[in-house]
């Protein structure tokens, strides 16, 4: 792989062995294209994806969510602060653990959550639709194998 | 897919039909083992990648490497200030267009780089060894034909 070269003619050179590089940059143009399309809600990274996951796991921990985000609990703590704020989520103490916070979403919440989800529909679209279907399931298979371990490893 | 659920159990909804979503938890987790592991060095995000790139294409111009790291025009310009500042890399007036600037890596810059690849192969191993060689292959060919596509489009 260390001779791979771009279609443009640029060499990636050593950095080729890397999966991370591939990632990254595929990640910052599906984030460029999410962040101009949805600028008229200014969203944080990590806001809709917290929201989604909160509508998916009603009562969900703030721990869980942190740790399915792959962001740090102070970043998670924050956005939780962000989603109250705007209405679209809200924290109730645990009545099994008084200690910890389940996280619900509102009906404001769902509403908002639909509509980005249209949008992301959107933004996805074009790359995404340069792989098969069967591409795509192996793509998520393999991208939730490598996530899998970071999560055990923490 | 949007029945996934993740090995503890929380479910991911509609958001596992969403790639970004994976790219963006995996890539996330390696980039915070990237940032622990140089923290000695305070690399910003894109710094690693730009100086590597300029190594493997020397004279390369400020827009193709934008381009590959696919970060925007002034956030690559402000890591060209910052690679100069370390000595790491130099601009020079290309000599054919004086308009551009041709980039270069300096021996200063290639010691580091060096150095950081040892860490970047220590950070992505125990992830990358979920992986047999050929998923690795296949996974580097999705993710680069998903990236050839954003190019176009711009």
């Amino acid at each position: 792989m260390s001779k791979a070269e771009t279609a443009t003619g640029v060499k990636l050179g050593r950095l080729g062995d890397y999966v991370g590089f591939r990632l990254r940059r595929v990640q910052n143009q599906l984030s460029r294209d999410f962040v101009n399309a949805t600028a008229n809600r200014g969203l944080r990274s990590g806001l809709f994806s917290s929201l989604a996951l909160i509508s998916a796991n009603p009562g969900i921990s703030q721990a869980e969510l942190s740790r399915e985000i792959a962001m740090d609990k102070s970043v998670t703590v924050s956005l939780l602060d962000d989603l109250e704020r705007r209405g679209w989520a809200t924290r109730k103490r645990s009545t099994q653990d008084r200690r910890r916070h389940a996280l619900y979403i509102t009906p404001e919440g769902e509403r908002e959550l639909e509509e980005i989800f249209a949008v992301v529909s959107t933004t996805e679209n074009a790359v995404l639709h340069q792989l098969s279907p069967a591409e795509l399931m192996l793509l998520s298979e393999l991208l939730d194998r490598m996530y899998a371990v970071c999560v055990r490893e923490e």
